[in-house]
């Protein structure tokens, strides 16, 4: 097993090739793992991440653009500017599958480019090209753009003005609507004055050890993901957005900036609802046999789109989050998330944050050049969406993310994140073991480092008790782990709705030509965890940053399901750590020794 | 009489001043004629509008910032991006007296920056700073930033992202909401990478001959001013838009593309309906007893908005010209248009062009990026706004104005423009003489040249009839020479629908010093529009150019009080051009001597 990986500094122009050998895929498989080794090893502790020095890595992984159903993604990693710790993100669409066939395993890119530049992949060769063309526009009609010019069998990641802009929430975009949102990676592409990189389709084969077994265990797994009630039947006919009636009802759906978790129309924005309305077919990235994207029309203004989503996220942050229920406006801030480059649960969230804060007298009336921040008020996220990704107006603001929004403004406690990161669309009040894997996520408030809510809400893979912290933080950790597993070898995280650790191991044996069995697997994610703990520890997070905001903490949830429910942090903290062989928020030498990481 | 010019050459970072004497200012006046007559001479034949020869001129006139009413303007004149001929503007707010006061008549910017830089003025002196921070945003929240930082004693023109972009219809504006719109001054400004002009409020007086004289001559004009029914009744109680009724009824209201000149809902956009609905208050420019501005406010999404308008042209580009009759709609896309810094009658002709070519199948649907073309669509322009002023996707193409958008999709025709100029809010077959006014205006589709809606709808001075072409061109001669001497001293044209040059005479000469008769007053406008005639010659423009649209020509008016009309073109150019003493568009040498044009 090698990996091809294609390097580029771009201020000095250069372009390389270098390989990884079996022995570090082994210890960090590729994709996320892998791309934070490289981080950890070639940056110094705080550096600016819009400097030359930080590395902006794109990593695919043994699995992406296999036969392994779902494998068609890739990982972004970096230094984040919105929180100053680890950026990385994890993307759908085409692109990964296709940087494979066209060469390399992953791009690691440094440095800063003099002019805009785009990076051009074709059949084993990249060169950097002019993109001062491209600068300024959407990420829509950068890949029309593109496709006109190069022809229609190239796929396109790519930044829109947020990431130009330095927008601390930009994303990258692949095939228009899928994004690399989280974190801020769009900023640092926007940083390097990297515009694109477009691959073209090439003929390359991943490496597969052993074809036939490859084919066997492809084969258990494909039925098992189609006979899951989750990936075989609920998201394919409902999208993502088949979460939010049931969230809303088992009471942590967050509403208004997390005052309750009950959205007394969360109906509206409900995957049944687009389902009826503005649903026009369904669409699977590369090599998904769920197909959980919705294509969607809006037909009449004021919010007419021909798009996507939405996404149960953003239902959420364009939708119950802002109190806003028009899923028209929801879909059509969506699309333009999409098409400015932005992360729409950071920027839904800021602005709920800025609602919030204006409800308390916080923002004066000048700020806003007109602008409404009064809660439900559709237009508002739309027109906000524009002026954060131009940076113009109170968009500026937005712009900063919730965290240093709420501490500009002097009520710190109202931005609703951990580490820096704005949380997602689960109230953890209703969900304790989420919460503990918000407060204990690498990369700040984040669901997909350890997804509670499939088995405290699903069921899956056994139904816990939301409302109890006991014997949640084992849960945790597991998740974590494997979920580094899925983010390195890399598939998509929807596969584990369906199968586990021991399914995902029988595709990587074959693959990899390895032997390992699940504990061996599990090692490799656990000491992907605790080295992206040790670059955040290196950054100077610790203990006290794994944390939840305040009111998450001691303002019991007012109504719904988990009424009356706060979260219990400190004692699912305790046993976690114990577990983690962790203190106050870092690695011992011990389990670093255990783990083999130097 | 001196006036003190302002020199500035960004390219070297060198600022000086120069002194313009008495001998020149009785030949040109100042604003528009004295702006002409420096770009002529400094400049040569062929000049990239966007290159550092350039010259961006901000001129005022002896009248500006005196007692004289309406004299709250200033002129823009330089090489047109959108017309390769005369660019020229006039603009209200408050910039033109702040400009006089801080201690200058005017500026000739030429050059380059390497850098966006704004430049400061105050009592006198001027330097260039630093822009980076502005670079990016809209007109409002740079005067807002700039204020921020030093204080709100400054006046600022400034540009929006459409300058920046070089958008071809970009403007500059003034106090957010008064601009210097027409033939694109705001992507030369962009071209130059000037962000804004800071001035501070001073103390200099203008110079004027003889106070007491002036105050008489003054107490006239105000009192005529007051009492006549445009300036004294229906401009201040309705806007300018109260004539979206009495254009309408009079059959000249041009409504999709000039495809009829009856709008079907023209109540709905008049003011008259605004008045009933969004209006806050009226507004003035400085000095102004008149107040056409209109303060309004939409309160309720989805285009909800604080600011101003619609005028009676945006009430029509914006409205009517693309079908649309959603007031709120329009003030929203009026006002990104004052806050992107774009020409709305450019902007909106531009749209309905496009509508028009979308209409016939011209415009293929994978150019839109999911806008709808479809007439009467709110929603398109308010987003178009901002894909315009950004030249993102479908917006790019709209950037480059109409007449370049029809001529790409091989219907020229539809391009309702002069000398590529977009037509404003008449329709010629319903007013002949007004139609001669815009065949030859020198800058291009103009109402702003020779406002032959004053004698053929108002009855000022007095009433002719709109139908025929007899008689019109000497009418459209005094008005074009009047015209330039009121953008020259320099006060607002609206002044004409109450006093004539016996009035405009009776200020000057206590101003200046000096004894004209209305001849020779006359005599100065009637120079000033003949250089600016060799100027455009100079760029190749001839007779050919002096010409209308095809559908104007061609097509009979189909419904309304002008039904069946075209308009007569030829015999009104013949006697026109034999009036002037011009010969295939182009003035004799004999015209050049007797008005002493070397």
């Amino acid at each position: 097993m090698e990996y091809t990986i294609l390097r580029v500094d771009l201020s000095k122009d250069k372009i390389w090739e270098e390989k990884v050998g079996e022995k570090v895929i082994k210890k960090y498989l590729g994709g996320r793992g892998l791309g934070v080794k490289i981080l950890y090893e070639e940056t110094e502790a705080g550096i600016d991440p819009f400097g030359e020095e930080n590395r902006l890595i794109f990593m695919t992984g043994y699995a992406t653009g296999t036969a392994v159903p779902l494998s068609g993604r890739f990982h972004v990693i970096t230094k984040s500017p919105l929180t100053g710790g680890i950026g990385d993100s994890n993307c759908g669409g085409q692109f990964g599958p296709m940087l494979r066939f066209a060469g390399y395993e992953g791009i690691v890119v440094q440095g800063i480019a003099d002019n805009p530049v785009y990076l051009y992949i074709e059949d084993g060769h990249a060169e950097l090209r002019d993109a001062s063309h491209l600068w300024g526009k959407g990420t829509w009609s950068t890949e029309d753009t593109l496709r006109e010019e190069l022809g229609k069998d190239i796929n396109i990641v790519s930044i829109g003005p947020a990431g130009e802009n330095k927008v601390m929430m930009a994303a990258i975009i692949n095939d228009k609507h899928r994004a690399a949102g989280r974190t801020g990676v769009g900023a640092v592409m926007g940083s390097k004055k990297l515009k694109a990189i477009v691959v073209r389709k090439g003929k390359r084969k991943p490496e597969v050890h052993d074809e036939a077994k490859l084919k066997e265990a492809v084969e258990n797994v494909r039925r098992i993901v189609r006979e899951s009630p989750v990936t075989g039947e609920a998201l394919p006919t409902y999208g993502t957005a088949v979460l939010v009636n049931i969230i809303n009802e088992t009471g942590g759906f967050p509403t208004r900036n997390f005052k309750t978790g009950v959205f007394e129309k969360a109906n509206e924005i409900s995957g049944e609802k687009i389902a009826e309305t503005y649903l026009v077919r369904k669409k699977a990235c590369w090599g998904c046999i769920v197909a959980c994207g919705r294509v969607t029309k809006v037909e009449t203004p004021p919010y007419q789109v021909d798009g996507e989503g939405p996404e149960y996220e953003t239902a959420w942050s364009l939708g119950a989050m802002c109190g806003i229920s028009d899923l028209a406006a929801v879909i059509k801030a969506h699309n333009l998330c999409d098409d400015l480059g932005m992360d729409p649960i950071s920027f839904g969230s800021t602005v709920a944050c800025a609602m919030e804060l204006y409800e308390n007298g916080k923002i004066p009336e000048e700020k806003l050049g007109g602008l409404k921040l009064e809660w439900g008020n559709p237009q508002t996220v739309v027109e906000l969406a524009w002026r954060t990704a131009f940076r113009d107006g109170f968009g500026d603001e937005i712009a900063m993310g919730a965290k240093r929004l709420a501490e500009k403004y002097g009520m710190p406690d109202l931005a609703m994140h951990v580490k820096g990161l704005e949380l997602p669309a689960y109230d953890p009040r209703a969900y304790k073991g989420h919460g503990l894997g918000y407060a204990t996520s690498n990369r700040g408030g984040c669901h997909l480092r350890a997804y509670m809510i499939a088995p405290e809400v699903l069921g899956i893979p056994e139904k816990l008790d939301p409302l109890t912290p006991e014997g949640k933080a084992q849960w945790v950790k597991i998740f974590q782990d494997l979920f580094c597993i899925v983010d390195s070898m890399v598939v998509c995280k929807f596969i584990t709705f369906a199968v586990g650790a021991e399914e995902l191991l029988s595709v990587t044996n074959p693959i990899t030509g390895w032997d390992w069995n699940v504990d061996e697997f599990m090692k490799a994610g656990e000491r992907i965890y605790n080295l992206e703990r040790l670059y955040i520890n290196r950054e100077g997070f610790d203990g006290k940053d794994d944390t939840l905001p305040k009111r998450l903490l001691e303002e019991p949830m007012p109504e719904g399901a988990a009424k009356g429910h706060v979260v219990e942090l400190d004692k699912m903290l305790e046993e976690f750590y114990r577990i983690r062989g962790w203190v106050n928020g870092k690695p011992t030498e011990e389990k670093l020794r255990e783990l083999d990481i130097p």
